[in-house]
């Protein structure tokens, strides 16, 4: 009766073999809207579905003593599809900056969870309405899809945060960046920021860009 | 201190390059369910995201004076993804006929901004309540998704209008190709529609049907 | 007239032979996130939207005198991408055992008919309430998705339902085997089942696992 | 120490009392773009998951000789939300129409399941190419969404089908009803359908059209 | 035998009363996450579907020389649920500035159609890679979800565009105003932006912000 | 001429005012399948974006030594139609037992994050395969939606977890209190998991249930 019972086993064993319970990214194949291409399941371990990537603080050797480190589909591609990605805030203390900058992800709500120290976080609405609070450790904060935010350390050593996202492949729009860091012309970035020439050519300066 | 900003622009620049804002169709990859496979970002320039090919008149110089033209995924390729189509009709004026038909969207609601002229569109609800109203230059009318809807010049000059779904494929089934223009038989025609036969014969001999 | 409406007839019909309605699993290509590739137009027949593995029984001479027959996107490629599947069940008389045990669809909610027989049928809803009831012929069930459920034989003879997913690939999770179909310890097993060990042992054994 | 343990479980039951797992309708109250609210879980049974108004026949005691009996979430209140919904359709054989005339479901897709007899069922692509086939009992037939399709008797006898839907709010258009069985007028229906006015007339006499 | 059919004709109007083909909003019912709720289908006429607001031009009369107005469920209620909206863009002759200045839709992805004139519009991408052109009268730009944009006038006289959205809610982050025109305190525009002081009290000033 | 320019930030601010950026939980309105009703926004504050109840360890003073803390849309409001939630995990050391049972949550993906200690975690996918890792501090697992997974505490000290879900209402079902912790009848247990009757009595026991 169990032999029985064991050849059913084998039966639906097989039949499931082509159920598609997750899609690991194959970074090698087409792209489609929906996200990457799906590696063979024969291929896939469970190490497609763990990353270390956050485990360390990444380095903030840098001038506005931050890092940004991504765990997205690219980097994690067991995400891929499931609707969820990841990344983690080092913020060093001292000077006058030190802070993730003004920006957005275009493709996905987030959720922070500061893990050490304590962190300023704020968004702002379509409204223009400030919700600004300042987190500490185990806190979560939530910033609702495409709208502008920043974190800025607000501890007197390093904090550490982690957050979440709503897409395998949230996107990330720094402002600076994307008004300062490329080549648009300084006239058009004047004629569209409202902000002085002098102050955009310090900018574009400082950050790489060109025009 | 620019230098190192300078050096965290760059880091982000690189980190940022695989992530996917858009999916430039390209039309030669494979299809799937969400829409064409995408086009290598290093090879998307400005020009994937213009569309020049509704900036003309469609030719209205057939029985139907009209001509509707399409910017779908597959003629604009930017949109593939975004959950947005476009299309132009034109609408000459004069004879019994000038219309867009009966049709539907098996895929998208859509909406239609009259630019030149007047128009008189209607769609029909699931209850079979006809919706009409005829709209002036600079009125939007909104066609709920897969709903019977139709579009009549009435103006006595030309009248265009642009028309813009709710998907990047909408997809577009015009009633009477559907029942007419193909190899169906009479008979089922006949027992589908409730129509004469004669009518179906009629109707299939201009929109080139057969059986 | 008629040869120029007729012309605007073709001119429709070679527009539209690029919109995609359907998108037919190509088991061959690559798969995303949305399911599997599209077979090319030009070689979709009226076959790939027809299944007739269900018209049978499916084979109940194993230990449960049951059967689960599929008709996912794998099975039946019309389905692919369209948000809709299907499976027959059959349940012999006789024995303890005559049921689908315990077991969810991660990706799909499922409605069941009974078309032969009388089938006593639950789930069990996040707050571990039962919904319960031994339903007729032609009566239907909805089980809400990821929820546990299962169906028994409650008639004297063989039952046979259908059921229709909201997924082409909805998922198939047969608790029992889930536990004890694989290699997972029992020491690991009792730990996150509180079962007893001797009784893992019995199972393991008799589906098949080890550890 | 299972004393605990039970406390534990009363603690887990009540956390995961305020999850929603399933939405079932509340007719009364208000309904948004995602289907009616939900009514409240404390008055949930299973009754609610569970629909007896296919069981018997629709009455085909009309010139159709057909039946349409739907299970949408408004008449199975279990479906609301879940992306599901199903009805049976009754084709009485003998005289010229035995039929389920040509209509579209706007929003959903649909699987068909053919219980009793036999049945001609074909849908229309946007290529305007005909997909048509005579199926037999326990064959299934899947019609992508909102393209236009029929089902008519091919048995010397009743049959019988019920359809699934990939929405628990398919619509329901058909499209007879919808060209004549409302006050659009004759003149509109002539432009926008190519038919000849007589037919319009005839057929606005028959299903209770006026204009 | 005609009656009959007309017996049909009365059952399916009154069965398919219940279907929600769409859902205008009721600006007064409780919101969902899926939009406003539905006005009953008995109140609903033509006219909501039907929106002149965007007929005229908007008032430029002010130092941007440019108009935004927006055709989004609130203002347009059949929109409602439908994953489309609108709005038009007036941009003024002379001056530095006449320009719709940097911002997204956190929301959306957005087509715009010049109607008059030339306008120069341009995207960031996450890359922050800028996609500029400028457009004639009768093309279309796509931008894709959430990135920033902007759109300026390239004519020597009043140019005139409607954008069309891939939501009934996209919403609308103008840059400049979420960073200045609220009551976030300088030092925190300062160190999530690197602009200088000066600049930002210029900006707060101008725009009405404070702190 | 800046009060040119602040007279259109008025203009933009009362504009923007009715875009819905957010939909916090109003727990006492109407509930849809899209989620909870919407706060005013007038009424919404920054509290309503931050979470502090899992900043403290949960109580796992009983027989599993663990505690699941969760931040549903029911707890946090803010993260309403948001499609993000999370949960605290607190695993208590010693013992054989200080687990997260096997469990599923029917409606969501899920990325677990450690922070303190190390944790193994597994999940089962349809094929019945397990995907098992030993994860340390700082280190992701992701666990497809609906598929059964489990934590057990692997360090010889308390261990913590934070999980978020691709869901603002992920669901959580326990198959152990779903299977014992209600009044399903030993009988109908017996059949549709084949463990023994002892072993289902002992549960039912243990677990609170009857039957």
């Amino acid at each position: 009766m169990f032999k029985l019972l064991f050849f059913f086993a084998v039966l639906i064993l097989s039949s499931n073999a082509s159920v598609q319970d997750f899609c690991v990214a194959d970074l090698k194949g087409p792209e489609s809207p929906a996200g990457y291409s799906c590696k063979a399941v024969t291929k896939v371990t469970v190490n497609d579905f763990v990353f270390s990537g956050l485990s360390a603080a990444g380095n903030t050797s840098n001038i506005i003593k931050a890092a940004v480190s991504p765990a997205f589909a690219t980097q994690f591609p067991g995400l891929n599809g499931l609707g969820l990605s990841a990344a983690r805030l080092d913020l060093a203390p001292g000077g006058v900056v030190r802070t993730v900058p003004f920006h957005t992800h275009p493709g996905a709500s987030e959720v922070l969870l500061v893990v050490q120290g304590s962190i300023t976080a704020a968004f702002v609405s379509s409204a223009n309405t400030v919700y600004l609070k300042t987190l500490k450790k185990g806190e979560l904060m939530v910033f609702p899809q495409g709208l502008l935010h920043f974190q800025v350390n607000a501890a007197g050593y390093s904090s550490v945060a982690y957050v979440f996202f709503s897409s395998s492949n949230p996107g990330l729009q720094i402002t600076d960046f994307a008004l300062f860091a490329n080549d648009l012309s300084t006239k058009l970035v004047e004629a569209t920021t409202f902000l002085d020439e002098a102050q955009i050519k310090k900018l574009k300066g400082v950050l790489g860009g060109t025009g």
